[in-house]
């Protein structure tokens, strides 16, 4: 599936003729967007005629589960990059979805396995607006890119809200899902940071390496995003440490909580048995007991153990286990 | 809301029409001031208007947020800052405010969200004294950077305060909030080391950066300035490594606490089931007990749980289990 | 045992007499492959005789359990690189397989110590293909490392399968077995990186080093090779993290476990005990214990355990133990 | 309190009159140590006066609390180090004295806070004899940085015997004070390697910065000390490593030990409580029992009690549970 | 204690007159090895007099405990080294021997504390050989530290050893010494690796640091020496890894079968606790107890202590505790 937008001399135009876009691509002036849905292979095929790309390079864009690079061809760039979102199924889910980008003098060629909103999103707004937006490749680049990296943001202020969540619940009751809910979100968190830390590394890339097409002001922006990739780094990294911690102090406090437990019931114990001995005692059957015979001897029997349940008491204060 | 000031020829003054900003701005002789807190729409504006600010910079410098960061544009510098300190609240909670900084050869422009009274503080400083500050930019920027990094400063002793009186808490008794302040401080660091490790970045490039308006002597200043972020970090390294031994340290000697009581538990549970025992086979209803009817069984029985006693006690003994 | 093809003109030959091979070698039309498995003291002899290698080359080539490296030689490679698999014993073991590869401008000296399929698959499509693979060593070089590589790639869809597995064992019931399956994944993933770390380390050298017979276009298929070792060792070492997480959520969850069950333990016991308490002292044998001889007395004693199953139950509430 | 002493062609004279050090100063045949303990503000004056130090310089010197560094004006260094040493107060106590020393090219100024008997050790062998040390400045500086440096061994000697009576103990038995002390240790190492890590740093600027005073053969012996430095922060990291190592181990045994004797408790109780059940049945009074009236019911009471105790056992060992 | 062997014209020679060493290092014709054990003050000296080497480099060479490390003086290096052994004593224990060479251009000086076979061997192989070892220092010294080298791989093998045995060990069933063993192995592959890693820096500077006489092709041997130490510290750094990864893997089984066991107790002790308590109610001695007195009394208190188990077994299985 695809969709092929041109803009010559700021005047739009949908072009379905796939063919031409070498003749495009060869006037300076004309710029290009191919958007490829789950290409198929007649598709595939005219990347490398049209466009002249490296097989190598079309191989990467097309295969799935690459890592984020960006890779400098003669005068173009492949560049592999990651939108990311959490989707509600049974939980909140972490989706990570591909957008392959090669990226030219005049051309950029979008290539996803499915939908990615951002993709049409941001031409739309190329169509339709008559902003700086839309009068050269980094501009776009820059457009489609930094809505990507919002995005994000908006997925790390989800799992800020959760940690907080978290921790509320962490620190005043337990439940069972707390635990499984935190090797989620450090999944998550480590899962993200994958494609994150190597996509900073991709616009690092773009700042510092030499193509003429993406010189300029225009980098400014580029920049701009490269320190908004630090930002949700930072934020992984930060909240991972704070998710290990939260894990740490919520263990604690359980173990500390049966801790509590376990000596009450040590000392409850020991105090119920002694006091059950005397009864099994005073229970036993022999013929000469003189205690049994003792007019006081029922509350002699219970004042025992009431004096044991005292001396018991004294001994465990005085070790302080109470 | 806005407060502006210039100097000119070591004369301050308030000024309160704006848009003479850029009359000032083009005089070398004269030093700007120009404070904005909360700033509308119309004071943004200015900001383009008057200084001819890059939009992205005064994006990155009105949006909330930002990581600390220097950027550097034709001939000033945008710098993102954030003062700390602990608001008294239910407890101690650690409040990040943001402060951004454009800084160019003869001005600076603070903007911010709310009250940070380093701000005004330092302004203070500047019209009431003939002190070498006020001079020049370098000299400004050093004098309100050096009172927020010494707040950093308050803030670490409020940390290390807290920091031994955990400590001590810890190896004298329990208590069940411990842990959770732990967790808070160690929390607390963490959200501050990812200020100040920054900022210590933002000084480094203002260092080595080539702009001709930050050089010269002055730099000593912002190398000072600098050289105490660099030991805030290692103060807040420091003290997140002793908080994370000290909770170890803490849960080893509750686990070892749990352990010693629960050995006593075991072997006074089995000395006394042992006793019980005894206890309850000669409360058995048999019609034939020999036992039973001896004179001296029940003087029997006793001893018999005095020498369960004995034997266990012995036996604990030898396997060091007492 | 030895296989020897050279190719001459695009005409493939399988020569058996190695004492040619001097002369093939210094005719840079020809392009050989000389593979040895598990070569005898003859073939070792060979290396030096024919192609003139460096002792401490062939004695590194030969030894067993070097670590992955690249030697620059005067005018050829020493390359030592490890092919991985699983292999179903009783259960999957992980198998590194030693191949250390001499590579010249015109011939590739392939050693093993026991078979390796990627060799011969690889040496079959070069002998069976026109492809553009055959015509020069490095697309040779890039055929069999690519093959090696994607087969680490199959290896970790094995491992991410058996975390995967794990994972949902974790979450939903103990079985002995996946502490171990846990302990094994980490170690096979730890010796696998030992191998993948530095292989990467060899392809960057290659991909810097200067050598006219390794220049040009070729060198984009070793810089694709490179990324997909980067690749793996990143999922490598985010399964690792994953599975050190895994295993401290079990953990967790275990220790939680025992904590609830030790709660109910407690509380439950020390009802019965209040409650046989109660019995053992109405089973005792005193000639005056006037409840026993009230008519209501065993209600009363029945009421008396139902009133502290029901007080004990009410303060463990308000303790919120239950 | 002060002291100066300055040598003019090898005699060593104390002079008392400060405000001759200007003079003294301008004269290179003339090599000055200025020892200032706990100066006061005129003292500081002097700082200034004489030597023309740089007011932040001064600063940091007698401000308490700095970061070991090294800062490089016009003509001199100041240092900032620090001595360290283990105070027997309750237990054994860390101390970290600060001292600052300006280095110029032919004097030397030491700041301290109270007494350091390296300076005044460095300082009698300077006066007493006629060793090469004492001809210039960095024979001197080496002097006594190197009686400093030699301290931390001192010091990490009786960090090492503390850990080895440590690792003695844990593996023999338990006493609450080792993990007290084992935290003790881990944080005095801590705060140990917070002041000689960037002491390193600094002779590595010192090595490595262009100041002609400080050149020539004699900085062979600033490496010297370097390299004590480097040895000395090795040491810190092993020995904290081996902490953390002998705690886990520890921590490991008790819980072990723990295990055993829980597992002991559960089987014991278990029997018990079995042997229990069985004397209560028959304890029971019921009017129709029909074993109360066998002649052998007491036999068979006990022998029931024995086949219990031998089948719990055997499926205990069945178990391995035993 | 000395010996010293020279070599001119590739004819050996033991010499004992050491005053004539001065001669022989004047003559680039001689090879000059002095090996000195636990040397006297003359024999130091004689550092100083004959090879004039610095008098910090022989201090260096003299003093115990240094780390490894290489410096470079006018023509001549000093190289600090360790050779590594396990020695039984109870149990195996690791040994460091200290060994420290000066390199020159003609000449090579071991000097040890005690025996170091390798020294003795090496010699040994160069006097009986006329293998290229022998002809010039490079060799030398690669022939020394190359055996050296290559004991630390005979060492890690038996590390290995232990881990694998360890490793069945743990998996099988507990035993005591299992912890103390991988506490005693961690530490020493950390004692190793504190001197492999700097020894592995110290060829680093060999191979990059330019002087003459340890130029040329012999450097590739030194190359080899250093692969092997990288791979010595890659393996010690894998099984560190393995020996925490085995010992947190054995503490969760521990603690899962810990946990099992008390579970069992548990679930076991509340059903007798159950039955003993309608035991104990029925061994009371009210006057008016109905179920005393019927029939089948004595059936139905058994009864209901069997349908309590039953009742329990249901609720614990419906829980999954069981």
């Amino acid at each position: 599936m695809y969709t092929l937008h041109i803009s010559h001399n700021s005047s739009f135009q949908q072009v379905d003729d796939l063919s031409r876009i070498s003749d495009y691509v060869a006037d300076p002036q004309t710029l290009i967007w191919l958007d490829l849905e789950a290409p198929d292979e007649r598709e595939v095929q005219l990347l490398s005629d049209e466009f002249g790309f490296h097989p190598l390079a079309i191989e990467d864009a097309v295969r799935d589960h690459e890592r984020p690079k960006v890779d400098l061809y003669d005068n173009y760039y492949l560049i592999i990059f990651y939108a990311a979102r959490y989707v509600a199924e049974d939980d909140l889910k972490l989706h990570l979805l591909n957008l392959n980008l090669f990226v030219g003098p005049n051309y950029l060629v979008t290539i996803r396995r499915g939908p990615i909103n951002e993709v049409q999103a941001t031409m739309e707004r190329w169509r339709t607006t008559n902003a700086p937006i839309g009068q050269n490749v980094p501009y776009l680049l820059h457009a489609l890119l930094d809505m990507i990296v919002d995005n994000y943001f908006t997925l790390m202020d989800q799992v800020v809200d959760q940690v907080e969540e978290l921790e509320d619940t962490i620190f005043s009751r337990f439940h069972k899902g707390a635990i499984r809910d935190i090797f989620q979100l450090k999944k998550d968190l480590l899962l993200l940071r994958r494609v994150v830390a190597p996509e900073r590394d991709v616009l690092n890339v773009l700042l510092r390496q030499e193509m003429v097409a993406l010189r300029g002001p225009e980098m400014a922006y580029i920049q701009d995003v490269y320190d908004h990739l630090v930002r949700v780094t930072d934020s992984i990294d930060t909240y991972r440490d704070l998710l290990s911690s939260a894990l740490d102090s919520y263990l604690s406090l359980q173990s500390n909580q049966l801790n509590q437990v376990v000596k009450a019931l040590t000392l409850a114990s020991i105090i119920l048995m002694s006091c059950s001995l005397v009864a099994g005692i005073y229970g036993m059957n022999f013929a000469y007991m003189p205690e049994l015979a003792w007019p006081w001897g029922y509350p002699f029997a219970l004042s025992l153990m009431l004096i044991i349940v005292l001396l018991l008491g004294l001994f465990f204060k005085s070790r302080r286990w109470w």
